[in-house]
């Protein structure tokens, strides 16, 4: 099976999306963003998606080169309108502006709205990270397939959260959690190899719990458990998921249909010398990393570590691709139009 | 066993405020505020405070005349320090300021650092919703007897978020979650009571899975697991402590060893009609309550619809004080001093 080398990865990928017709600059863009995914070991999120990314340029459900709109603008805040562009084109323009404004202000808010899928929703707390701002991204729907607290079919969405905070450690530190048990992409995964979902995951169309990724959450009926399942917390993970699928829509005015995106910059000048907040950080994590390791662990990791040890592993050894999806971007990247 | 009526429950925790010192508003705000966790049915975070609350006050831990400062102030934030006030008086003056900076920008941020407890995170929460803006209000210290996910000791604290949105629904829609399966008062209670907490909640100071709610934090040993728990979810639930307790400590600037809190309004007429605003969250009520309910429920709430039911409930019926509570709460407040 194909393990690519990145950089080979990357230019193929990039050449895939400009014979599509998206600008240079973006596909770029789109491409470093779906191969950090696969670098940090999330595959659901990376190159896979690069087939159905052009067939949606082809088919026009997203559009190349977007409008992109800022409205409502204030110094701290700002509503933007991707205009059907790319999840990466349009919530990185989105990133951009609130980091511009949070140099002024201690906190911004930028909602974001009409945009393609955008990956994995910790590469844009990241930016925020990277620039020494604490960053909150909150993606929500209000509709999906995640089984509300006491009952017994789908009907919230797995609104996502990630959270980064600039340290001086060598690995991001960054959160970003669906507010399911599984995300979503982890039960497509083991629907594409048949395998069995692990108990505490889904429940099926007469609200019984099952292990079977083959459920159908289309018609409203089966549905995946919210964090915390029906004994660690559920009614917690619930709530979470129906106040975030509030915040994501209605701030951003994709209303009950449409999915949206918040965007939080803070600037923790405003309230300590960043020096001393990323030692606060780092003696945060060294405290965490002191704990003594349940069994079958060997240490105990905070969020963003693994990903960060996956990414350094594959950038040596390059990264694995599924042979059909390989061949797919080699003749996207190749083929005449 | 007594129960007692809401105005008599008032008037004589007051006038024991006001014996031991507190102006007679802070009394009365205090009071109101404990008051209202015993109607939502929370009583570890009510009346049964009283008599540790005039301890405090007695031992000069908690300040009844507090110099609260607020500094580092620019239109959209301050950091505030609270000189060691009650927690309810520093919390509420923090969402005043909170919601006065929101008047004139779409999202302020207060940090908050030295006071007492300050009961239930999720009414400082619903203070702002209902001025029609969206509240969050985040509680974390570094240090507690949460375990990490991969860890078999408690070292994270049990850090509380409350986010309460506006809506024209009778009841104030308002979550309020520590980020452990269990929130450490129920813990509490089973103990009092010695009875088992259910699986799950628990590991002892071998790392090992114990129902026994008389294990001993103290030490760093034994500890409570973060909402998910071992199999629904865990190392989100450890994740969004650790990250929610960076956030609080750094920018209230409490330090590795204290306790500071968030409170960020958000005023949602910048990005959408407030009555829209109300009208989707009203929807979205609406859909969740359609859902079929699961076995064992009778129908699926939203968070704070279970606590409105109880409080109209106690308003009407008088709120149930333990024996043992209630007497020293009347010696309180008869005593001469």
């Amino acid at each position: 099976m194909p393990v690519i080398p990145v950089n080979q990865l990357t230019q193929i990928s990039t050449t895939a999306f400009q014979k599509a017709g998206v600008p240079t600059e973006d596909a770029r863009l789109i491409t470093d963003l779906l191969i950090k995914a696969n670098l940090a070991g999330h595959d659901s999120h990376g190159v896979i998606r690069i087939p159905s990314y052009i067939s949606g340029v082809r088919n026009n459900s997203i559009r190349p080169h977007p409008k992109i709109q800022t409205c409502d603008e204030t110094p701290t805040s700002a509503r933007m309108d991707g205009d059907g562009g790319f999840g990466q084109v349009v919530l990185t323009k989105g990133v951009e502006i609130a980091l511009e404004k949070c140099n002024q202000t201690p906190i911004s808010l930028v909602t974001v709205m009409n945009y393609s899928h955008c990956g994995q929703l910790g590469s844009y707390a990241r930016m925020i990270s990277e620039q020494d701002r604490v960053g909150i991204v909150l993606l929500g729907k209000q509709k999906g397939a995640v089984v509300p607290w006491g009952g017994r079919t789908g009907r919230l969405y797995q609104n996502t959260l990630a959270i980064a905070v600039p340290s001086n450690k060598p690995f991001p530190v960054v959160l970003d959690m669906a507010t399911s048990v599984a995300p979503f992409g982890k039960i497509l995964m083991k629907r594409a190899r048949n395998e069995p979902c692990p108990d505490g995951w889904l429940i099926d169309a007469e609200g019984n719990p099952t292990t079977d990724p083959h459920v159908d959450f289309s018609k409203g009926e089966a549905g995946f458990l919210p964090l915390g399942g029906l004994t660690a917390g559920g009614q917690k993970g619930s709530g979470l998921t129906f106040m975030l699928g509030i915040l994501a829509t209605t701030l951003s005015g994709v209303g009950a249909s449409g999915e949206g995106t918040l965007i939080i910059s803070i600037n923790p000048d405003y309230f300590t010398p960043i020096e001393a907040f990323k030692a606060e950080v780092d003696g945060f994590i060294d405290y965490l990393h002191a704990t003594p390791s349940a069994e079958g662990f060997e240490e105990v990791l905070v969020p963003g570590e693994r990903s960060h040890r996956e990414t350094q592993r594959q950038l040596k050894e390059g990264i694995f691709v599924e042979e059909e999806t390989w061949q797919r971007i080699q003749e996207l990247g190749t083929e005449s139009l």
